[in-house]
């Protein structure tokens, strides 16, 4: 549908309907799935087709813009009690990243702040709350990829960043967090490469993250996610850099599963370690990151994960889909509002 | 073709034919496959159909079996071309497992002593040293198994252990090397369990390790690669142990990309981490693990790993087969000869 460079995005919304991109097909296939049910949307987080903190809070938006269509219309309260409904059903998709409870709450607020219009506009208005946080959070995005050059040096000719799961463009609007630094370089003509971890279970590593950095014409390597530590040990790496699902009001980062150890192997090289989120990741009513739930995933995605048995069945399984990353280990934290220094907590109370 | 216990070996030997079990099958596939050709041998070492260094070693040198059953048996030094052709086609299969080039100059001794016998019981001959060599690396890894008790804290009611790839009885003959300390201590009723690692891109954790402890009734969790970091931090694991391709002089070992990180990941957590292999394994004329080759492997193993392209078509792929654990980051290395702490190079040149 779209073209080249739309397609590099996870949710469009055009003549009233929404799409999604499926991204538990790329990167063999490019297929555009239409949201249009509560259920739909629910199920295509649940599945990770959508995916990324950003994402996922933009797609809950647009989710709850679908619900507003399909609600009745007589009441408020009867139209409300509906959204009220939705909103609870899209909170149980997933439970780690705080930016799909933001957003259903902002979209919340707008539907109570709407109560006196007439009920005939309030669809249009949950579909401009949806839009302006897509569009927030691509701002915020191009923001980061702008604070983020601070992270390359000067004095190199050329520069090779180290990066896990997929924090790009198919994780939030355009230019992504952990990867909008890369894209602003790029666009700024600085010879920037980058090693992608592949990020097993699910691979978003290789599937997505090189997918477009390929597709935007970044040298891109893949890797497996064991490889981190020698490619460090040989001195190819100049930083890392994670996105974040949330991040706690002193700086630890919830993230992908094996971010921690990407820190660690970091710490050991060396090698600075950078998060980038936009502010809507950071949870403040988390004060530290063993507060944050961490889902537990499906075996299957460890031993079906490519349709194929990998291990014996009935073996046992463990499949966090995220770990913490304690703030220690973080050199800076790059946000829609700048690049932050230790100490975290106050710079982050300050923002 | 064998029974459940002798299904859990590589390579069996019945009525003068050599047999390997296909290891690319497992788990959801028992296949065993004859061994009828120096060509089918070496091609069988090259896709990792038998893998682990020791088993390795044992493969080529029942393959120097089957070369020589087909070698001309007029004159010797018509032989004995033959079988030096042969040695040299088996010897460009993998690069880095010490023990493949130790089995091979065991047999080429073999026949240079047995010049004087009459040809047609070289065959025999040849025979007589791969079994023999096969009962050495077997006995070998019951001794491992024995030395390695010392790695369990008598105080614990419970042990756990994480280990990598696999260097278990498939890897070796019975017990293995890594996972024989494992084996023995559920022999004497010790209640020890198992994370191992799947052990990307040829998922031989998952495959092999957790197929064959999962067989035997140990206690066994398959995680991804990039999850040992996470479990370490929650204090699940008492030790590290992993089987070794090549030892350097100074203790430094080569061994399945993604040891490295793992010995890096324990040291962070105080988990020990321990290297279990033969003798066989150390290389005394390889003074540091910098000297040693690690061979790289095909792309399309990270890429197409499941039958399924995971990757862009085309984009860069980096796939080392190992890495280098330096000496200062092994606990202690558990041999044959006995358990051995640090400095390594005295006690490994004692030996």
């Amino acid at each position: 549908m779209p073209n080249l460079f739309e397609e590099i995005q996870p949710i469009v919304c055009r003549d009233g309907k929404v799409f999604l991109l499926d991204q538990t097909l790329l990167p063999t296939e490019m297929k555009w799935m239409e949201i249009d049910s509560i259920e739909t949307c629910r199920d295509a987080i649940k599945r990770l087709a959508v995916r990324g903190a950003p994402a996922i809070g933009i797609a809950a938006a647009f989710g709850m813009f679908v619900a507003s269509r399909a609600a009745p219309k007589k009441s408020f309260d009867e139209y409300y009690a509906h959204m009220k409904e939705a909103g609870e059903l899209l909170a149980t998709s997933r439970p780690t990243a705080v930016n799909l409870f933001w957003a259903l709450k902002r979209i919340d607020k707008k539907i109570l702040e709407s109560r006196e219009i007439p009920l005939s506009e309030i669809d249009a208005v949950v579909k401009k709350e949806a839009s302006d946080i897509h569009k927030e959070e691509d701002e915020a995005c191009l923001a980061i990829g702008t604070h983020g050059q601070e992270m390359f040096d000067g004095s190199k000719d050329c520069f090779t960043i180290l990066t896990h799961c997929n924090a790009g463009a198919l994780a939030t609007g355009k230019y992504g967090t952990a990867l909008a630094p890369i894209y602003v370089a790029k666009e700024r003509g600085l010879d920037v490469r980058v090693f992608v971890d592949e990020t097993r279970p699910l691979l978003q590593g290789s599937r997505l993250t090189a997918y477009e950095l390929f597709l935007s014409g970044v040298d891109v390597t893949v890797i497996t996610d064991s490889m981190a530590g020698f490619v460090m040990s040989k001195g190819w790496i100049d930083a890392c850099i994670i996105g974040c699902d949330r991040m706690a009001a002193n700086g630890d980062a919830a993230n992908k599963i094996g971010s921690y150890s990407l820190a660690l192997l970091a710490r050991a090289h060396n090698v600075p370690f950078y998060v980038a989120c936009p502010l809507s990741t950071v949870d403040m009513d988390t004060r530290h990151g063993s507060e944050i739930e961490i889902e537990e995933r499906d075996p299957a995605e460890v031993t079906e994960g490519m349709g194929k048995l990998t291990a014996p069945r009935g073996v046992k399984v463990y499949n966090p889909a995220f770990d913490i990353t304690p703030h220690e280990l973080i050199s800076g934290i790059i946000t829609e509002k700048g690049f932050i220094r230790p100490p975290y907590e106050q710079a982050l109370a300050g923002l």
